[in-house]
Order: structure tokens, then sequence, then C-alpha cells
């Protein structure tokens, strides 16, 4: 019976990519490279032809979940997964079984098997990129030109859209998935190349055989390798999640802090227990707990880079910290998006309060417009920002509206009619250019995902 | 059935250490706190006292693991363990049941349980400390004065003995041992004191039941809170275990080096399968998997770092990292030690080899030795340290012995006779006050085991 | 001429503790320590009293400044600092010169000078977190009983009061206090033990020596060592470091929340340029420099951690990285605190806009209150927590005062009348113990500066 | 008078980085864009063309240093070093100089400035990158076929060629050289777009001096953003050194380990005073720097990615950290790269030790040679390697040579005869496909040298 300590196995993640990383599928992903390096030694000579049917029919009759049992239970006496495999294969398919992993290593089948379980873990992270692209445009389309406040320090700024306010996180997302785009051709390499990289094993024919594996599983092998792949491609490959992490921690934020019971303009309408004690609240539970799982991605980079510093042609110090941490990444950036999509799935927006906050400065937000106007009417940009910094401090103080302080100065009224100044206090007015570039942004995502 | 992803939950660690991080077991602690607290109720006068023996009663009759799954299944529903065991114990439990978490917030409950769950996972670790600490008193005393070469820059540097190289490790855990101790009196605390720390719910009564709580439980409680405990506990918690788990790599470290085929003083003597390709090899694999381990460890800090940074009165952000995180790292300390403990018994003294490096370098990781006997007869420091500087060179240069060198050189002879010469070159002539540091040693390491 | 590139030479952190890091007193900080070792080679007979004298006088005319200017145009040569000086005051300090450092290996000289700079530095830390605690003291008092809004989730939740606040964060800093009063007894400890310590090169003598230069120095010794100090104190320094820098993180970020436009509770107050295009706008920048120091600081730990990882007596891997690290992370600890004791200073409650903020709930944040009154009243607990969910929802819905919803509803009326609510829904009617949290936490961490 | 606290101010660095990341080139940069942004301003009609002239007049009779020394007093008063900056040449340039940065925001600059300087600052690294693989691949054609002993797990395995080992190096450097190339696309972007990033301050024109603006600094620009550059570059940038930097400690503990004194395969050749006390040993102290800088990189990644999640239009977060780490990261990996080519430069080949080392195993090592024939011969595998394993044991048993017990063996005699034996004992009979390994990683890394 099965403790449930971790909950991966049965609170986050979907069974999809939980299914990559199991156990028996770790042992089906050797099978497959051991089947794959049979018949590059048939290729090589090695081998006769017949055994590739053999052993394909020998394992037909094996089942793959008690053959996982096994072998672990054998790895706990030898201490070792793929001499138990092969010793096992070795007793169950007869004369051929035997040829089974001749002349590799361990390590030409473990790390061409985390190649291809990291291919379909890709294949499931971008197929939820893309539903989580469709998602932000379909929000940055519908919210393109819904005004709103936009916030730096904190503070009130300048006005924006929402739906440029989308547009970055599109952008940023983007960025994430052009780097997957240029790692796989890093990453998914395999590694056949025996003990200790030099093919040895199989005289001058290990090229041959190389060629027959990747070619059967689609992939392309390092150029060279010690007795294992270089350790740099995990480390590409958490960075860049880290990065990805971050990127979504960042929109949980942007979330979290819209949906304060002050500012109210964006939170998650689902309903939910929502607190034991206080019925009231409308609690970002969902944001909240993408902050949490990015950091558990972020902080387990800097090993990966420990990772990389192996002695001479390998020590196994790399083994127990990846065979901890890659299930658990994948996992834990699988439960991420599908938090992601659960989130833009359920994002009220709530358009009055976005109006009404916008409206909380009473137009002092719209100061640079009045001082840019002001400098285009020929006053110094120094005077004109100073004369601004002065007039929002005497609106603040005397809890008035900006414009009435406004047409109160001189060199304001000198310059600018009560209309004009009107006009200028618009949020409408000052948006500049964001439509082309919330285009162009698009334009640039869609680009991206095409690419891989 | 279990996809058994994770490692934890089949390969590493010891079934009572993953016992008190199952998930039956956060159901049975949560229940322990509630428990406690519906006793304070009864104290501060909210909850008639019969409800005590009749929810432990009601208790008894319901099977733990079938609860705790009844907890997650309804948690998946309304997003709220607690709420949900609340929720299915009211139901079961009459009456009374309703009085369960009156006036509390689920992390009265949650952080009080992980309390209570650490101070019991801290039980196990000290415990393998000091079966630790044993095994290596014993090799100390054993092996107290057996010359070796000591390495500096992985050099030659100076004779030391094994045990006096042993006492350093066991004065670094020490250390560790001693941190833990110091850290209980601020990580083991409870926290009853309502939704937002004020113990509002229990009017003017809430000191009167944390006082009971606290008494049931064997704790201390938080001098403030907010919602939560502060987060600096587990903090400190997983810094003080990067320390140790990085003293450990340390060892595990030292081990690894001394096994190198050229160097072959200490190494793990176990029969295993060692390599599936090469027969020859005594690969140190336990030592190798304490240091990846260790990598997982301490790479996690920062994110509790992070942790600590919540907003206000508390968000929920560290959640998910702490539920995943804390199980995970107890576990990876528990199998290091439990590493350790099967290192220390299974490690090889080669005594020859020992003595055979100790002599590799002919005499020359003497000089120093030689150098203050110069300066004792009157050579000024740098005048004798570039003699010795030149005569080393010159042995090497030539590849002869090193005294052979000296009794050529004018300045020493002078001051050196043959006789003198050999004695200085003796390494047993060159330990100084080793026999006293180790025994200090010792006594600090017993002290510190006692404290607590 | 210096090229000014980093920051801490000239932007942050203070001169004082510039001082303590500067070239200048490390080769201070190591005569200093020479100074202590002759006076213990003299105890121990090695070297002639009067060289105490003589060396005294031969330093007092040597300017320092231009000796570490020497030193490291030497070291630059010789690739060594400690040998450079040892050189040059061998050269310039006469017959006692060639003394200097006799027996001794250089991180006896490097390690405990090391621990005198961090004795130093910590007093500067200790000083300044003793006036961070004044002024969080005179907050908490000052606004004990200033009711506001407590915020879980970024949601407002119950009723605090803004000394409640500020006293969490006071308890949070004591524990960081207290962990720096545990950690000097490991961390403030010296070394003199030479080469590989064994103390080999004074013979039997070294105790002798040992102890002279600890009494001379204040320390107590390490136990015993390698060629170095164990790592994991400066570990352990880091460490408590960062949780100190993520604590103060925390406090900026509620100021940085709660200056929020749309809340406006608390900010900084002080009149800066602000934002080069935007006149409007009170950037807590202070508080905002305070999050990203924490960042540097608590991501440097885990290199402090791999740094305990050295191999055998020693290697050099540690070096370059402390030297780099420990004067920039005391720097901006520093920075830290004068940034803090600043914030502190310029605070400016708005007790206006934490009244308004109260009641923009209009009510239904008091809902616990009700529900606990009714549960008292022997409504069983899950109907009156159910029951209030839909009156808030109610409320929500319609936009009008919980009361309203309230009095309309049979369950409620049955058990309050009219005015009984209107208590209930009184913020100052639920803040629990909250003085009596507060008064204990003071005490607790006025206990807690006296101890070290 | 400076304090010289940064080891980076003297010590650590070339001029050439230390020059890029100066107060003053900060300065120098800032204006290069201000200069940039004003012949945009022209081309969009806000400023008169003579305009350019004239602040490229005024610009020149102003000296960089002390007007940077200007800007950061000035900066300490108003807090802000771009407001400072227009301030000052507002004042000093006439007319013109009011125009300046009108309309555009703090990090329009200081992120474009940014951007030059890291491009300047890869030049660097990209040309120290083409040094270091120019020595590599020296050393890789020299020693190609220099049979030396491949290690795994710090135990001999099988033989490979120094090379060989040599040829993993470059591979693994020329992936990090790719990945800098991949990145700047991303990374080498400018931002110009005012306050919040929709270019508001200049109407609609803003893409019109974006444009002009990006063609005269030779960048291209994000596609959209908030007040500041998306963050993820940063962190791609610092993940990508943390690679690049693990992977030199990787070669750097190569060096420190054949350098050991048991080995003596490689070391360091220089002269240099080594330790104050032992004057014989040939520390690997450039490798040991290495390995120390390459933590300090590592260890700050996670912070890079904690200053992603900025909140909203952005946060001031960032900043500090900003400031400080990249200057100081530049430095460390240029000091990284300047050791790595002293390293490079300084190396000896002791072939002597080599070959000797090789034949310590006498024979055993070749063992999976023997295995392999044996299974071409008929013998099924895991019968073969049950063999070999026993005959090891035995031959280590018995101290004798491998052959001896291989010749004594009923099994092994069947197959093979004393002469093949002999053979198949060779190491240079084992080496595989190595010559064609090296050549098309040699290939493969100056076509990834041509790339960018």
């Amino acid at each position: 019976m099965s403790s449930e300590l971790c909950v991966f196995e049965w609170r986050y993640g979907s069974d999809e990519m939980r299914k990559i990383f199991s156990r028996e599928n770790f042992v089906s992903k050797f099978i497959q490279v051991e089947k794959s390096l049979l018949k590059g030694l048939v290729e090589a000579g090695f081998v006769e032809r017949e055994c590739v049917d053999e052993i394909n029919k020998c394992l037909e009759n094996i089942d793959l979940y008690k053959l996982s049992e096994d072998v672990y239970r054998l790895e706990r006496e030898i201490g070792h997964e793929i001499a138990a495999l092969t010793y096992l294969l070795g007793e169950r398919c007869g004369r051929c079984g035997g040829y089974i992993h001749l002349g590799a290593t361990s390590n030409d089948i473990i790390d061409t098997a985390w190649t291809i379980m990291i291919r379909d873990a890709l294949e499931i992270i971008k197929r939820r990129f893309r539903q989580v692209f469709d998602k932000m445009i379909f929000y940055i389309e519908r919210y393109k030109d819904l005004v709103m406040i936009g916030r730096t320090h904190g503070q009130h700024a300048l006005p924006i859209t929402l739906g440029f306010k989308f547009a970055n996180y599109l952008y940023e997302l983007s960025r994430s998935y052009e780097r997957i785009c240029d790692l796989e051709k890093r990453v998914l390499r395999g590694k056949i190349a025996g003990a200790v990289g030099t093919m040895a094993g199989w005289r001058g024919r290990g090229l041959v055989i190389e060629k027959v594996v990747m070619k059967d599983l689609g992939l392309e092998p390092h150029m060279i390798s010690t007795q294992i792949s270089p350790r740099d491609g995990f480390a590409e490959l958490v960075s860049t999640f880290s990065i990805l992490a971050s990127q979504i921690d960042r929109f949980a934020l942007e979330i979290r802090e819209l949906s304060r019971t002050e500012i109210n303009e964006i939170y998650e309408s689902v309903e939910r227990v929502g607190s034991s004690t206080m019925p009231h609240k409308r609690n970002p539970v969902t944001a909240e707990r993408l902050s949490g799982l990015a950091r558990f991605i972020r902080s387990l980079a800097t090993a990966f880079y420990e990772n990389i510093v192996l002695m001479h042609e390998r020590d196994l110090s790399n083994s127990s910290f990846e065979r901890i941490s890659i299930p658990h990444i994948f996992m834990t950036i699988d439960q991420m998006f599908i938090d992601m999509i659960y989130l833009l799935d359920h994002l009220m927006i709530n358009e009055n309060a976005i109006r009404r906050n916008l409206e909380i400065s009473r137009g002092a937000v719209m100061s640079e417009n009045i001082m840019i106007r002001l400098v285009e009417r020929g006053v110094p940009r120094h005077v004109a920002h100073k004369k601004l910094v002065e007039l929002i401090r005497e609106a603040e103080r005397e809890g008035v509206d900006f414009k009435e302080i406004l047409l109160r100065d001189d060199l304001v009224r000198k310059h600018l009619d009560s209309e004009e100044i009107d006009h200028l206090l618009k949020p409408e007015s000052y948006l500049g250019s964001y439509r082309e570039l919330i285009d162009r942004t698009i334009r640039y995502a869609k680009d991206i995902l095409s690419r891989c």
C-alpha cells in the first residue's frame, strides 16, 4: 500500500504527464532503446537478423508493470536498474536475450530514455502553451480597448488597456516558447557510445549502430560524450522552465493584486469554500498556488548547474538527484499550466471597478499628457515638470479635481484652455500606439508558435 | 493504482519517516490538534465537558486511512482540506462534532500539525545522528594513531592520522546537531490564534485555549502570529539541513576521492554489480548518492527564504510549495543518514595503501619539519623557506630521496646531522597535538549530544 | 583611478561597514593576528620576549594603507597575500620580523582575521537591530489600538490593529536576533592550528599558543580543524542573513502594498523626484530597494553550502568566492538596515484611509463574529457557516449593507436583535486578545535583545 | 579615496570589461541613448533638426568622468540617476537641452543602455571563447592519440585518449556558445516606449521614434513592454552563464583531480609561492579559483528568476539587484575566461605518469574487451560478464597480472590464445571510433563559432 507521501501521486499534475514519468514507463523506455540498439547490432553484424523478431515476440508476452516491479526488486539487491533489466530479459528471452545491451553502457540506455520521455513531456507542454496562447489572445482582442490604469511601483501611473496588459504577458510567454524551440536541438539528443564514450565495444562499427538507433528513435546524437550525455542539457531545460514558471508567477501576481478587495478589477470567479472561518472573501487560490509552485522550480535550477560538474568520464552524483527532480519538475510545470488554463477560464473582468479606479486620482494621472503638451507649446521640459509636480501636490493637499488646479495656474492657462484640458485629462487621449504594439505582438507570438 | 512517480514512495527513505509524512498521518495529526483544541474550548467554557469523551468515542470508530481518502476526495471538490475534515467530522460525530474547529482557522490546525510531525521527524534524525556519532567515534579511536598523508589542494601536504581526519567530521557534524538543538526553541512552536492571529473568535478567552492546547501537545506557542506561524522557522530548518547535507557531502567526497584507483586508501566494501559493462571497478556508489541527494536539499533553501515574504496577514503562496518540499526534504535527509550509516558500516581501511601513499614524495612532505628545526637553530624563517623550496625542486628534478639532497646541502648540514634528519623525516615525528585535539573534540561532541 | 564598478564603493552601505571590509583593514587584521601569534610563540618558548615590543615598534612606523598596496602588488606576483605580508614584514622588521608567522599556515591568519572582522561587523548589525526594535516598539505602542483591516490572500479578512501588525514584524525580527546570538558560539571562533590542523610546527606546544592567541583576541578556538576552519560557520551566517533579509523584505512588501494608490494606508513620505516623467505618484522606492537587496543575499546562500564541500584537509575553491561575497553581503545587509531605519523614520500613517478601507465591505468582514455568536446561541457550526456564506453573497449581489441582509434573515433574527448585530458588526468588538499578545511580544523581544 | 572593498575593482577581471561597467560608462551609454532618442524626436517632428548638432557640440565639451560624478552626487539628493542626468544636461546644453528625454521614461534609457553594454561585453566574451576554442583544439589535435585511462566514479574504467577527453570539453563549451548565439535575438533588444510602454508621450508617432533609435543603435526593439523590458532576458543570460561557468568548473575539476600527487598526469606548471608553510607542492590554484568563481555565478541565477516577477507595469525591486549583480557577474565570467586561458597556456602534460597510471590495474581495465570477444565467440553475455567479474577479483586477490589469471581459466582458454589475449589487453586495441568522434566534434564546434 502506497503511503501517498508525494502530492504529485494524487493531487497535482495530469495523469498524462504522470504516466510519462511513472516507474513503469521508465522500464518501457529502457526496453524501447534496447530494441533500437538490437537493430543497430544487427546492422553492424554483431547479431543475427532474426533476433529482432524473436525479441519483439518475447517482449509481447511480458507484462510491463510486473516487469518494472521485478526490475526494481532486483535493483534493490544488485544496486543497478539496467543490469537488473538486462539480466531479467536475458533470462526470459532465450538465446537472443543474451545479445541485449551488448557493448553498451547503462547510460546509453538511461540518457536516451530520458530524452524520449522529455520529448514526450515537451509535447504536452507545448500543447498547453498553445491553449494558453489562444486564451490570452482571446482576452487581448476582447479587451483591446478597455482602458484601465497602468500601475508602476503599485502607484497609478498612466492609462493602458487591459488588452495591452495581457499582450505583455503573451510576449513574455512567447519568448519562453521560443527558448524551448531553441533548446530542443541541444537537449533532444540520444547517446549510444558505450562505457567511456569511445564506442569501443563495437570495434570500428559504433557509428553504424548509433545511426540506426537515432533513426529508429527519431533523434540526433550527441557529437561526443563521456560515459553519459553532457548535463548542461538538463540544466538548460530547467533554467528555461524556471524562467517560464517565473513569468507565470508574474501573471499570477497580477491577478492576485488586481483581485485585492480595494482594487477588485479581475478575480477568480469560481465558488469554493474560500476560508474555513471567514465566509466572505474571494481568495485567488489558483493564482497563489501558481506562485508557490514557481518557487519549487526556480530554486532547483542551481542544483542542475552543480550537476554539470562531474568528474572525468562521469561520476554518479547526478543520478539520484535527476531521478528525483526531473519528474517532479515536469509534474510541477504541468500543474502550473493546468492552473493557468483554469485561471484563464475563470477570470472575471469587473469593468465597473476598472473604470472607477481610473478616476481615483481625479485627473492627476494625466499630468504627463499636460506636461508634454506644455513642452510642445514651448515650455522647457524641466520647467513644465517642476510645475506639474507642484500642481499635483496642491490638488492632493486640497482634495480637489486636478482640472480645478490646472485652471487656476497662470502658466497652464497661458498655453491651454479648459476644453483642451478636458481633452488632455481623458485617459483615451493618452494611449499612444497601443493598438499597433498589440498587433505586432500577436503576430510575433503566432510566428513563434509555428516554429516548433 | 499508484503511478510510483516519486522515488520516495518506494526507493529512498525509511518507512518510519515515510509514515510521518503520509497523507494518512496528516489527517491523523489534524485530528490530534482538533482534539486538543476541543479540550481548550471546554476549559474556556465554549463547549460542554462531555464532548471530549464523545468525540474520542466517535473517532475511535473511524478508519483513518479511509477518512484520509474521503478528506482528499472532498478537498478536490471544495478546495480546502481542513474544511473537508471538519465537515466530515461534523457530519459523523453528532452534536459535539459541530464544535470541532470552533473559532479556529485552518492554519491553527495545519501549522500545529506540521510542528508535531517535524518534532517526530527530528526525533528520528537525532537518533540517526547518535548512531553516526558512535560509529565515527569508533573509527576515530581505532585509527587515532594511524598515520596518513594530509592533503590540501589535492596535493600531499603533511601527515595526519586517520583518527584526526575523522575527528574533523565529528566536529563538523556536532555543530549541526547543536544547531538543531538551538532551532527547536524557535521551530517547535504551535499556533492557536484564529483567523488573523488575534484569537478574536474566542472573545477574551483565547489565551486560556492556547495554554490548554500547548500543554496537551507539549509545545510552546508563538508569541504572536498572523493567520499563520512565521515562515522563518521552516527556512531555518531547511538551512540547517542544507548545511548538514553539505557536511555529509564533504564526507562522501572524502570517501569518493580516497577510493580512487590510484589512492585506494578507503573504499566501500560491499559486492554489487558495479557496472553493467565493466566487471572490474569498485564504485563508491553510496557516497556518490550522498553527494547527489545533498544537492536536492541545498538548492531548495532559497525557496524557503522566498516563502517568508508573504503578504499582510498571509497569502497562500507558501502552501503548495511546503506540502511538496517538507516531506521530500525530510525523506532525503533520512535517506542520507541511512546511506551514511551504511557507508560507515562498509568502509574498508586499506592500511597498506595508506602507508604506501605516505612515502610517495620520498620525504619531501616533511620539509616543513626540517624548516622549523632550522629556524629553531637560528636560520631566519624566510631564508629557511627559500632553501627548502630549492631543495625540494632539486630532489624532484633528480628523482631521488629528499634525504639525499638534504645531506648534500651545506646550510642544512651545518645545523642537522644524518640521524636528526632521519628523525625529522619520520611522519610520526610531526603530528603535533593531534591526540589532545582529538580528545577535546570527542568530549565536545558528546557534550553537544547531551544537550537535546 | 578607480573605475567605481561596484556600487558598494560609493552608493550602498555605511562607511563604517565599508571600512571593516576594506583592503586596508584586511591587512590590519592579518597583522593583529600575527602579533597575537607572536605573543603565543614567546609564551611557548619559540621566540624571545623582547620581539613583541620590537615588532610593535616596527609596525608603528608603517603606513597601513601603503603597506596594503604593497602586499597586494606583491600578491599579484607571488599569488599569495599572507606570504606577501610576511615577506614584507620580515624584510622591514629586522631579526624579530623573521619570527612572524612561524609554524603557522595562511588560514590561521586569514580565518581568524575573518572572525574578528565578522565580530566587528555583527556589532554594527546588532546596534542597528536595536534601533529598528526601538522604532518598531514606538509604532506598536502608538498604534496599539488603531483598528485596521487584516488581509489574507490580499482580501479583507478580519480587523486587527496597526500595533498588532507591527508586533508581528517585531516578533519575526527578534527571532533573527536570537539566531545571531545562537550562532556566535559557532561562528566567532579563531583557528590557530598550522598547516593541516595538527599544530605540528609547534611541536607539543601548540595548545599553549592557541590559548594565548585566543585570549589576546577574545575568541574561543575551534575544537579541531583541517588547514582551515570548517565552512559551515559562514554558511550559517549567510543563511541567517537570508532569513533576516527576507523578513525585512516582507516588511517592505507590506509597505509597498499598503501604499498602493487604492489602499494608501501607509506610505513613504519623503519628497523625491519620484519619476522622471510622471510628476504625480509617491513611489515606495526605499521599500522596493529593500526587496531587491534581499534577493541578492538569499540567492547566495546556496553557494555557501557548496563551499562546505571542500576536499580532504582543504582545497582553495572557497577562497575567491568568500573574498567576493562576504564583504558584499555585509554591505548589503548594512544598507538594508539603513533603508529600514530610514523607512521607519519616514512612514506616514494615513488614519483616514485606514478607517475608510475598514468600511469597504459594508460589514461583511464581520461575518465571523456573527457566526461565532450564532454557534454560541446553539446553531451548529456548519449550519451557521453555510448561512453566512449565503448572506454575504446576497449582500454583495444587491450591493447593500450586510446588516440589512442579516436583519432580513429568519435564522439570524431568531438569535440576534438589531442592537446586538450593530455591536457585532463593530470591528472593535472583534479584536480578541490583541493587547495581551502585543504585550508578551514586546517583552519577548526585549528579553531576546538582552541575550547578546 | 576608495575603500577597495570589492575585489573586482583591482584584483579580478580585465580593465576592458571593468570599463564597460564603470560608473562613467553608464553615464556615457545613457547619453548615447538620449542622443539617439533626440534624432528620433527630430524625425517625428517634436524637435528642430539643428538640436542634434547643438547637443553634440554641447556634449563634446563635457568631461564624462566629472559629469558622472555630478550625476551621482545629484542622484544622492533626488534619488534618480536619469532625472539627475537630464537635469544637468538641461542646465548645461541650452534650449535644445530641454528636449532631452522628451516623452521618454527612465527605463527607455536604462534598459537600452544595459543592452548596449551587454552587447559590448558579449563581444569580449565571444572573443575569449574563440581563444579558448583555439587552445582546446590545439590540445585535442596534439594529443589525439595519447592513450590514457578513462575514469568513472573515480575508478579506472577503460582507455580513452587525452584528445578525446578534451574534445568532450570542446563540445560542451560549443553548446554554451550556441546558447549565446540563440539568446542574442531575445536579449539584445532595445526599449523605447515611454512610461507604461504605450508610447503615449509621442502621440501616434512613437513607432517612428523607436525605429530611428533602434537603427541608430543597431538593435531590434522589444515587440511590446511595460515601463521596462521584460526581465526574462537577464535571467536567460545569467542562466546561460551559470551553465557555462559550471562547464568551466568541470574542466577545472578535471585538472585539479589529474594533478593530485598520486595521479600527476596534468598540472599547472607556473612557479608560485604555493604555500606559505609547505615548500613542496604544486597547487592547482588557478583551477581552484575557477571552481570558486563558478559558485558565485550559478547561485545568483535564482535571484534573476525572482526578478522576473514584477508587479503590473513594473516595480522597482529589480533595479538595485541588477545594478549590483550584472557588472559583478560579467567581471566574474571575464576572470574565469582569463583564468581558463592562463590555465590552458600553463598545462603540463606528464606523459610518463599517464602511461604509468594506465598500467596500474595490470590489465584488469581491459576486461570488457575480453568479454566482448568471448561473446563474439558465442559465450552468452551474462555468462561472460559473470566470469570476468570472478577473474578480476581473483587477480586482485592474488596480486598478479590479469593475463596470468586469464590463461589459467578454461572457458577463456577455450576461445582465446595467449597472443590474442595480449592483443586484447593492449589499451590501443580498445579505443573504438574515437578519431571519428573527435573529428566530427571539431567540425561541429567550428561550425557553431561561425554562427554569431
